[in-house]
Order: structure tokens, then C-alpha cells, then sequence
């Protein structure tokens, strides 16, 4: 089934330990979109600048991804400058220049209103809540956030985390919107908040699944799935995007979300995270087969299973 | 099979969010034995000053501990006084006597000399590599060691790495231990100075185990066990001792170390650190059943396999 989402198409000028790229295509809902296509079919509503060409629309249209709803405005695109220098978990902005992202409107195309899942990437939760009702008619909806709008734009989120199946943010977030310092505690708040799910990123050390009280089962309700020690980092930006795209577009892949797909998209989240960041941008995303990531798949199974 | 442990037997005094213990029965030895005892037998090693009583001796006794490796020696116990007020990963050392540790010259009993199994616990490594060489019979050795022993005792610390079978540190250690600040590489590095296998304990994110290369096989040798996500931590305090324990213990109760082995070993190994976390000092190893043992084994089974 197909996923809408919206978010930021962007340029990204990226330094890690093991070099630096100017200028390359990024974006929450490009690292997700291209995650997920390898998954179902992806349709992505945006606005981008006039320094948004062939080239970039090339990397979507080679993943069948629908761009009909990434709005072309005069301008530049939205440019995000960072570098990993110090410590490969967190980036350390150098500039952000908001450009014709400053003033954007989510305009769904009308091809996209059968779409069953809506993915709402990390923006003003104010826009999110806009796309979020007119597309009455989605099955599932996830939306991930920041620091940013946890703190300073709390009244719109939670707006926002009513309307929402699944939130994906990181333990740091997860602390921080629920204002509690231990995890399980805070899993417990923020899904008192909404979401009927919260999938709490780890980094280099995973993911947690935490479920909604259906059933009095807690180990039903929480899954832990490993990110793959990775010999060489090359850079991190985009991973949790991934780890998004990989989990959902699994999801909506599956004719019915049981407990075990559940699971699985856990994993197919992890796989995409360890392959982002693999290589700058989204390199790593552009060239992959669906035979590489279940092989991945399998070698998280091994990993983590006693066999 | 059993194992003999050489490490610390001490007073310790505790303060976090929880609340405050004074002077509870602590050191690594005892957390290690205690963790242990539930899946073999055990023999410890230390030295303990007069403040150690009947009530001490009886917390080994109830879980059949052999303490006849345990010196009395004039003067205090080894204490240790530390906090987790700000943050329940990672302590803040208040105050360290070694008392009566300070001119520990371990000793090792007759009956001991039967032990396949034996234990390095975080000691001076001068220490360690005595007890290994004093022990030519044992059949499997595993230890443990801190920042202060890598970074200021570095040759005496690397002589006892040639000797062992299974090095269990944290990330950090086993970072400032390569002197590579990537895990992958770093753990490589550790294999090179000598251990067949490494365990890297991540703290509320699980453990990784690393073997040495004897197959090209790189998933057979990487192994990463879950921490239970926990409601709430009453005192860390030896939850790393308590994996030692329940993983080389489990080790120790097979009667082979199939790869399937050291699998199971990696879950009671987070199990053990795990229920540890759950009460201040040993109290919650004092009082397990091997019943609750093994459902919170099949717990994280639950929590981590796809099914």
C-alpha cells in the first residue's frame, strides 16, 4: 500500500572524519522515501528551489518514487551545513538556511488521496497536523520531531501526537517530551500523549518498540531491535530517517499488521539505518538491491537469536 | 563445573534517586559470586578487615559460595562510597579505603585446585596474572579491568590479556583499551592483544559479544544480547559483576561452550545485570529463584526475537 510523506528535500553540506561532501542531496523525506521504496510505493510532498534539477528528481524517479508533490518555488532549497568531527552521534550544526522551506505549504496532489499510510517527517508540527487532516481518510500514521519543537512548540505537537500511530523520535526526545528521566517511564508518558506506539531510536544501539496497553503482556508490548556494529561509520546524517523509511515501508507493505510484522519492520528499520550510513548522503540508499537488505535482515536475525 | 573468583569483597555506600544504603555487602567478587551461584558452584578469593561478620559470611553461605578462599585480615573491609544522583549510568565516587585490600596477597586454597573455571574480577593486574599462573589447570579464564589499570598499568594489564580466554569491559574501556574510538575496530584491537573473545557491556543497551577470528564467518562471531528496558533502576551498582556472573556461571554449567552456549550465555549474563539494577547492593541477587531466572531469560527472548 502507498505512503505519503511529507518533509524536507534538501542539500546538505556534510564533514565526518572520513571527508567531506558539498552539497549533496538530503532531506527527512528523502532519506524515507528512499528507504521505503524498496519496500511499496512512496509519494513525497515537499517544496524545493530552483537549484533542485534533473539530477536530483533522477535519484526519486530511479526509485519510482511520485514527486508530483514536491513544489517547485523561486529560490534555493533548503541547505543544512554539519559535521561529525568529534562524535559520530550527534552533528554539529554549522548553518541552516530555511530558504523556500521558510514559507511552505503541503499542497497533496489528488493522486495521492488513496494513500493508506502517511509518514510526517520531522517539520513544524503545525504543517504536520495540516497534511494530517486532509488526508482523512490514512490507516496508519507515523511523524517523527525534534528537540526544537518539543520545546518550543509544545502546544502544536501535541496536537499533533493525538492524531498519530506511531512516533518515532530518539531516547533524548523521548526524555524530554515526557520530562522524565528514565526511559520505560517516559515510553509510558509519551504514549499518553497519543500515539498508540512509540519506537524509541538508539543509535548505534538499536531501537525499543513500546506498545500501547492492548494487552496486559508487557513483553507483547516492547521489541528490541539491534543496529549492526559497524566497522566504519562514514556518516550518520539521515540513519533515523532511514530506520523510518525501512519500518514503515515494511509495514504498509504487509497485508495485515500483526505482532510479527511488527517485529519485522523493527528490523528492516535497523537494516536501513546501518546501510545509510554507510556512505555519505544517500548514497548507500540509491544502490541497493532488496537482496542485499534481507541478507542484512538475516544477519540482524543471526546477531540477536539463540538459535 | 567451578569457578574460582579472585576480586574485591567490600562495604559499600550508596546514594541514588531511590534512596541512600550505608555500608552494604558490595565488591565484584561478591556480586560476581552471588550471580554465579545460581547456575554453579563458586569460590572466591579476597580479603575482608573485622567488620566482616557472620552476616556477611551467611549471604555467601546461603548460596553455597565457597569462602574459604576469603582472608580475615586485621583492620576494615575495602569501602567504597559513591552516587548516581545525576545520572544512574554512571557513578560518582565519593570515597575509596582499600584498607585491608591494599596489601591483598591473594591465596589460594588446596581444595580450590580443581576449578576449570576462574575469574579475573577487576583487580590490579599483577594480581590477576599471579592467580592465573598459580591456577596452570584451569580450563577457561575470563576477566575484567577499569580506566585506571589501562591507562596507568598498561604492561602489567596486557600481560594478563595474553592469558585470557573472555575480556568482559565497557564501551569505553574497550575504546581507551585500542585507543580506537570506532567499537568494531576497537574490539578488534582488543582480540589482537590476546583474548578469544570480548564482551562490551553497553549498559542499559544490552552487551556485544566479539570472538576471535577462527572462522570467516563474521556473523558466527558477533553476538548482542538485550538489557531489559527497565521501569525503574534502584542501584546500577555491580550490574556489570552480575553479567560476569551469569554469563560465565551459565558457561561454566555446560557442558560444552558450543557457539549456542555462548549465546545463552550473553542473555544471563543481562539477565543477572538486570535483576541486579533492580534493588540497592546484592539485595536482589540474595533472593532469586532460578524459576525467575529463566522467565526473564524468556522474556528477552520475547523482547528481541522475531518469532
Amino acid at each position: 500500500m502507498a505512503i505519503t510523506v511529507v518533509g524536507s528535500v534538501a542539500f546538505d553540506t556534510i564533514e565526518t572524519p572520513a571527508g567531506k561532501r558539498e552539497r549533496c542531496l538530503g532531506g527527512a523525506a528523502t532519506y524515507f522515501s528512499l528507504a521505503a521504496s524498496y519496500f511499496t510505493d512512496v509519494r513525497v510532498i515537499a517544496v524545493v528551489g530552483e537549484d533542485f534539477g534533473r539530477r536530483q528528481e533522477a535519484v526519486f524517479q530511479a526509485h519510482k518514487v511520485d514527486t508530483r508533490g514536491i513544489e517547485r518555488a523561486p529560490g534555493k532549497s533548503f541547505f543544512w551545513e554539519g559535521s561529525y568531527l568529534e562524535n559520530l552521534n550527534e552533528a554539529k550544526t554549522h548553518n541552516t538556511e530555511l530558504n523556500v522551506f521558510a514559507a511552505f505549504e503541503p499542497k497533496i496532489p489528488e493522486a495521492y488521496g488513496d494513500s493508506e499510510f502517511l509518514f510526517l517527517a520531522n517539520i513544524d508540527p503545525v504543517l504536520q497536523r495540516r497534511v494530517r487532516e486532509a488526508m482523512p481518510g490514512v490507516k496508519l500514521v507515523a511523524g517523527d520531531t525534534m528537540n526544537y519543537w518539543i520545546k518550543d512548540h509544545r502546544p502544536a505537537l501535541l496536537e499533533v501526537l493525538k492524531g498519530l500511530d506511531i512516533l518515532l523520535i530518539n531516547d533524548t526526545e523521548t526524555k524530554m517530551l515526557a520530562g522524565n528521566n528514565n526511559l520505560v517511564q517516559a515510553a509510558r508518558g509519551v504514549l499518553a500523549l497519543g500515539p498508540k506506539a512509540l519506537v524509541v531510536k538508539h543509535g548505534e544501539y538499536g531501537a525499543t518498540l513500546f506498545r500501547a496497553a492492548a494487552s496486559s503482556d508487557e513483553a507483547a508490548r516492547t521489541f528490541r531491535a539491534p543496529a549492526l556494529p559497524l566497522e566504519e561509520v562514514i556518516d550518520p546524517t539521515g540513519a533515523g530517517d532511514s530506520f523510518a523509511g525501512g519500518f514503515f515501508g515494511y509495514l504498509a507493505s504487509q497485508p495485515e499488521q500483526t505482532p510479527a510484522a511488527w517485529r519485522s519492520a523493527m528490523f528492516y528499520g535497523s537494516v536501513m539505518g546501518s546501510f545509510a550510513c554507510e556512505r555519505f548522503g544517500t548514497e548507500r540508499l540509491q544502490q541497493l538491491t532488496r537482496q542485499e537488505i534481507d541478507k542484512r535482515f538475516n544477519l540482524f536475525r543471526e546477531l540477536t537469536h539463540l538459535g
